[in-house]
């Protein structure tokens, strides 16, 4: 609607630094022209999530992270594949969060009739499931399948990820009957066109997808609803929050 | 990610120009700086669509419409609210087909746990539920609800649409616990601003949905998977296709 | 209940009038003696339909054909499987409409508890698992297979055709738990024995179920229900309808 | 398909005869011209049958009068509305087997979209819709309804039914958005006309819809599936069965 | 929450004395000291039970054994693993009843997220799911699987069963990623240890499971609710009950 | 199984220690003889818990108080209800771990045929839904409903609390036709006797049902499945946690 730009936060999930910077880059190149991409890292939590001690970990992370973050953005994007922790940030902020669980799933519902997750370990698998569940985007999921890579051996060797990538996604077009494939992890940015060109369906990444719902919601100005699930956190005594403090890590 | 400008094709489904019109700008108002929003207007069919017999008919005459549409286009968007066809034209076309009904849930369900769809008469109230339980995004609806008055009252008489709107819309947060409202006809375009303020809910409008969600798919370069439900339709011996012929009526 | 002869009309989905005849010969052979039945060709659009596209535009053809039908009939057979149309003849009749993908699947759930339905190609499978979805009836659906061949081949060459439906039905019985077999297409009508016969469950074809469900509701004095969803259409200007004009093909 | 007539018995699920009668007599109404109905009372169990522990009882009570009945038949009807047994009847026989609750639900949903049962008392609900759930056809019942009154004051004085079924079928139509109604009681046979022409719906009684379900299974040449849940018994010792033995009571 | 001692009534749902006190002295070894469990066997009935018919009269003769019991008791296991009848007895009855079923996929639901059914034969897996769908708790089911063994054939040979449930156990829990099993079979008593450690995954059993549901809902002062679908029969005419009479079988 | 005393650790989700020692007593008094029952009080986070945001924080509390606490235990409950956290204990510990929220559903689903939960504010509401919704435990769920009170207002006016509570519950049984209720809150441990006066039907406190489900797992020898979704957390750097350092607060 308007020239202004826009300024979107990006939160990786785990501590590591260079994904962070990966993920924020992918953003950045679907982001419009003027739109502004930060990254942000937790200061505490696991170097690569999975599982869901870890999962929890990270969503009181992230939300420390955004707590802490004191310049101005327009909407909040929780780059972690099937965490937990969104209607937390729903609750402390006003601005749009966008998981990109969720939009990587809308997008490919947008393009084929069913998609498939492929995810790294097979321990991710039943957490995706839940969250797509609770998402209300479940209903048109071929599959959600694991690549066998855990998250650090993905970003060490994308050759091999792309192949075990794609061993899986071919398996859910052909068995499962999936017509698009879901990049499942954070950590598999970039991949996109090579799956693409091996499977021949279409193939989303959910960070790019989170940028450009992030940035709609923005242009139609639609903030989150306050009316109840998501409403602000009543004032109460809340101890040790937030849990990073000045002059602390981070 | 690229600079060069998108255009996109809005249908309208009935033969109402004026309607045609107000849709478009609707769309072209939440359109990204560049992006060329054209409107087509069916040759054939109802001039209101409201009911299975007029929403089939529609979905041919929109197929119609845009098989003999000669410029080249991104994407397009089918603004009926609850009607059929969008899986005829996502068979013919290769690029994106978004369906308005579809772009004002998936929205909705970003920014609220629940949300509720407030249409035209009762009668279009099936057949809303019917689109959105193919889509796979009926496990968040709380409800649709019917204003009672027809497509062309709602034009005719702007105040009174508000009016009988927010009375269902009120009833649909308090009720069925609704933390967003869907505005189901693609004549409500432009109200969206009174609503929210009247019920202090995000509000979504169906066709300025699309427009972002249109340009996000294009953006990402993701096209309608191929493989299976989408496919192109076989050669074969078609009788009186297209409908609408040279030198005829449009 | 009445001594008085039963009239139906059973309308072929696509426009090879070989087909509409061979439907219509499998109707009468099941229906009670007295009961005429009367085969509907389309007047425009594909000699086998396939896939979304050329099925709107059967659901469309097939209204024109029944609009411009003007003896006297007591009930309307729509004889496609997985096709688009059957509520839109509900809004524009009084008399019963039977679609034969839903009475083969309620036959089949009489006489086991889950069915499977074999179909023609890949593409036809989804279509059918909505309609059945929509229809409240996907819930003993075992599973829907294609066998592969296209209408015009399973016409072509019944026993290329059972031979191919023969090995799906065994692999539905067998490994999805299916415990009847659907003929998921208007053209395999007659093939039933020996499938039967192959596979030992029983096997269900949609247009012999057709006929009989609809002299049932006839018997029954059971019309549509008009009070929302069926509704007659509300009088308005409707341009180019029906499609077939006076004097033209047909 | 052939001229031979059908014979059809029908179970009533309680003791009382002169229910047996009422109940034949509304098949044999709805019958084609030479079916044959048998009514068949069961030797033990309750007076009329209302809750869990009764429907067990009646049952292995209609199963016990079935298999010491030794004419011929061709397909029986179960008369009781949500009653147990359907599943135990299926596997001692080979012909068809039709519950009264699942034929006026599969005719209900021909002719409208959604359908709304109105039973005797509140207890009978959850049995209801628990049949009516594992029987598949519970996604398009809208709800089901208590009248208030049990199965004897039912059968004591129609004008109360009538008006107290008139009351929770408009509140159903209304309310719950049902199209059509099935009257949930074998008691309720020949209550349907004025029950229509209350509330201006379809309404749809299951021991007539039954009638005519049997005799297109039999024309259909359709027989239960022996594959797996509904195969014959194992040859095994059984104690005490069947429960009425000769010169005892029946 | 006292120090008096706990009664248990266990039913076997077949006439095989034998069986009952294996099922006894299972659930005697898992109950809290003091707790005493007494075996009842059904009067009438099949030596075991599998399938519809024989587990209606299976239903029916569990509840004549338990209504002629006249000792004192504070709870009912009923120890059929998908058997009919449990809503019966919760009728006649005001203490707590427990399904072995139920009580099995309760213990395991809260160990793994999923868990797996492994039953005698395929005839049985229908009936598990569906007693599981109307008790709820099927969603969290990955599987019911058949070990192809008779209830006798278990009964006679412990190793070859062991062996058989070993090898659809570890298809579950690879193949339908099941976490839990669940032996389906009362007869499958005191199998659990050696299934375990041949899977590496929980194994529940349904009758120590039951029990120690039993005592659970005694100590926490829960009994049946008799609001409504478990009420206590009204009183009226029944016929022939119980089944046994006095000086008969038993 | 055994005579040893079990050592159950009961885990607070908020930071307020008399609701601690509330809990800890209403657990012990359903203990059974023997076992020892020790409350946990996490060391940060909201001295009570309302919303996603002080939830997730309070599951991470929640973990970091028990991973520091140095005792031996068979097993733990987590007292919150609809919190986040279960699965994160579950990945850390091999005993097993009870959830209020899902122990008094599966008592109440032994008792009546639907159940709902009475909780404190409006905002609870969806939690809870979507935790029983994960845990399988939704579909007998008659509604969730708010008494409109805080946690913290609940434990300062019991007899308020009573009457709220009693309010809902009785629309529950009356208009949601549930047949068991359960307190939906931790803090309403010991109200249950008098709210089952009230309303006739029976009342679940999810503290008492999870202490004797805890003790059941632990007779039975039942752990967490450690196949998939419960794996220990693999080896890897992981900063900042525990949360709580020694020397620091609690």
């Amino acid at each position: 609607m308007t020239g202004q730009p826009i300024r979107i936060l990006i939160a990786n999930v785990n501590t590591t630094a260079s994904m962070t910077e990966t993920i924020r880059a992918q953003a950045a190149a679907y982001a419009s022209p003027g739109t502004e991409v930060i990254g942000l890292t937790p200061a505490f939590g696991a170097e690569s999530v999975e599982g869901n001690f870890e999962s929890y970990l990270a969503a009181v992370a992230v939300m420390d992270a955004v707590v802490r973050y004191d310049g101005p953005y327009d909407a909040v994007i929780q780059a972690g594949y099937g965490e937990h922790g969104r209607e937390g940030l729903q609750e402390l902020l006003d601005v749009p969060v966008v998981d990109i669980t969720e939009a990587a799933a809308q997008m490919a519902m947008l393009v084929g009739r069913s998609y498939s997750v492929v995810t790294t370990l097979d321990r991710a698998v039943p957490q995706i499931e839940d969250r797509l569940k609770l998402a209300g985007l479940l209903d048109r999921c071929a599959s959600v399948r694991a690549s066998g890579l855990s998250v650090l051996e993905l970003e060490k060797d994308p050759d091999r990820a792309v192949e075990a990538i794609v061993e899986q996604a071919l398996t859910a077009v052909e068995g499962d009957r999936a017509e698009v494939i879901c990049l499942g992890c954070g950590g598999m940015a970039g991949l996109d066109r090579r799956i693409k060109e091996a499977t021949g369906v279409p193939v989303v990444d959910g960070v790019a997808a989170a940028v450009t719902l992030a940035e709609s919601l923005v242009r139609l100005g639609l903030t989150t609803s306050k009316v109840r699930t998501y409403a602000t956190p009543r004032p109460k005594v809340i101890t040790g929050w937030p849990i990073t403090r000045a002059g602390e890590n981070s």
